[in-house]
């Protein structure tokens, strides 16, 4: 099955000259969306993974079903004042402006191997604040994965040493 | 299995006066997530469901693996300016304000037979807006779906006729 397939390309959102890469056709074919957790399961099956960290919101719907097929325990990170209990959280650079986003501080305990998990990865601005949060309570990430990798926008050489899988690129 | 064991009580969030039911316990617990999705596919097995209709973001992390499970298309509710193609949209009242969810209009075809998924059903205005999408779009409610249901706001009365099943009451 070729993922591709799933995924219809949007110009000019969500702003003009950015073509959008849309998952909701693939969420909507019950073939593929079961494949696309599959194939993240197989890649990561038989690896010690101690937790799921899903970054909202479009990473709980992958970050959910790959955590119950692998039955392994879900963490979401979250945007702020979203989380109701003692959190920690980490700023990071958005192309205008800073966004911040909130963990739950006693999710991940020392020592924890993560996998980190959301739908895209572009400049890798997300996901390096995710995997900030993460050390920052001691966890260490075994890997990142992504549905979709914009390759053009290097998001891998801004995570530098992480591990990270991909589905689709583009 | 008591899922009442995997929600935490947190008081005065997210304001004074409020008992807010975390299920970030239950999402890290994996036999109880798996149990959670379990239950919620058995009693909508065997129903004709066209698509799950989950609402951003906390419905989504039970909608994806209740679709993945059920192998039935997955369709989200979304905030403004997030879906990229043709939308339809709804405006809710909030306590303080309102607020408006949309849904890609082409989602729902006539006549589509639609499970709405939340994580929490507390007065109804999001859930009851959530089915005004619906049937903006010609479908039908077949049910409402909640992993909690706060009683004593009377979300089920407000909700009138529609079938709807929880799998925790408070």
């Amino acid at each position: 099955m070729n993922l591709k397939d799933f995924i219809r390309d949007i110009p000019d959102f969500p702003q003009p000259g950015i073509l959008f890469r849309d998952i909701t056709p693939l969420l909507r074919n019950a073939a593929a969306f079961n494949y696309a957790v599959d194939q993240l399961a197989e890649r990561y099956q038989g690896q010690p993974l101690d937790a799921i960290v899903a970054v909202e919101s479009r990473g709980f719907l992958f970050g959910a079903p790959l955590a119950c097929r692998m039955r392994t325990p879900l963490i979401t990170v979250r945007k702020p004042g979203k989380l109701p209990g003692a959190t920690i959280s980490v700023e990071y650079d958005l192309e205008y402006g800073s966004n911040v986003m909130e963990m739950h501080a006693s999710d991940v305990a020392a020592g924890d191997k993560v996998l980190l998990l959301d739908d895209l990865l572009a400049t890798g601005g997300t996901l390096a604040a995710a995997a900030k949060l993460v050390e920052q309570a001691g966890g260490q990430v075994a890997s990142i994965a992504l549905v979709i990798e914009l390759e053009a926008l290097a998001g891998r050489q801004a995570l530098g040493d992480y591990d990270i899988f991909s589905l689709i690129q583009y």
